[in-house]
């Protein structure tokens, strides 16, 4: 069902504080920055290898960022997984009975679709599947 | 000085429970078990793409996971890159000021050689460099 790591989502306080640590420290290219206004969030892309890093700053007190942030601190926030076909691994985890937060497919940063299983399904990590047509 | 993510060490309570949903919900293959007992874990190796997860549980209530677990939960607690030469990339790091938990290398699970650099370097995210000869 899952191809590789698409992404990983990392919350943040400060996106420029950040970059310092990721771009000029380890070295990464920072490949753009975007702002998702369903989840009030501004993000920054760091390629590695065949995945990349997501680094999230909230835009607003009330993004699910500043809540996690406020719950656990600055850390990894979600797990994203790449799948060929969404709608198909969603109706797998149905059929298994995991918890999904997303039924449907929406859509994320750079257009593409994804969905979130429920963390009480999965251990307390936040996993994103994602589908792109690249 | 990063190759890609060498892995992503996930904090568990329970690997049984966890390899559940790893393994059966998502379909990944675990490739075997470890205890590190450095670090007071037991570990399990699951590969996806270019990188794996481990996830690790406490073996003892004194192992950084334990104490990991009781400050934040389960989830993410590590993200490690691969490089080619240890020495040289904390040698690189330390001259930019980077602050470090291990100036030297240790080992690992698998034998390879790692170190972490401190969490105030790179906001809350514990990144751990790992060097392996394959």
């Amino acid at each position: 069902m899952l191809n590789k790591i698409d992404h990983l989502g990392v919350a943040v306080k400060n996106l420029e504080a950040s970059l310092e640590f990721y771009a000029e420290s380890l070295g990464l290219g920072c490949t753009g920055e975007e702002i998702v206004p369903e989840q009030k969030v501004k993000v920054a892309f760091l390629p590695i290898g065949e995945t990349s890093i997501e680094l999230l700053e909230a835009t607003d007190p009330d993004s699910p960022i500043a809540k996690f942030i406020e719950a656990k601190g600055e850390g990894v926030h979600h797990v994203a997984f790449r799948v060929d076909n969404l709608e198909e691994a969603l109706a797998e985890l149905k059929a298994k009975g995991v918890r999904l937060i997303d039924e449907k497919p929406r859509v994320g940063a750079h257009g593409a679709r994804i969905a979130f299983i429920h963390p009480k399904a999965s251990n307390g990590v936040l996993v994103e599947l994602c589908e792109r047509s690249e």
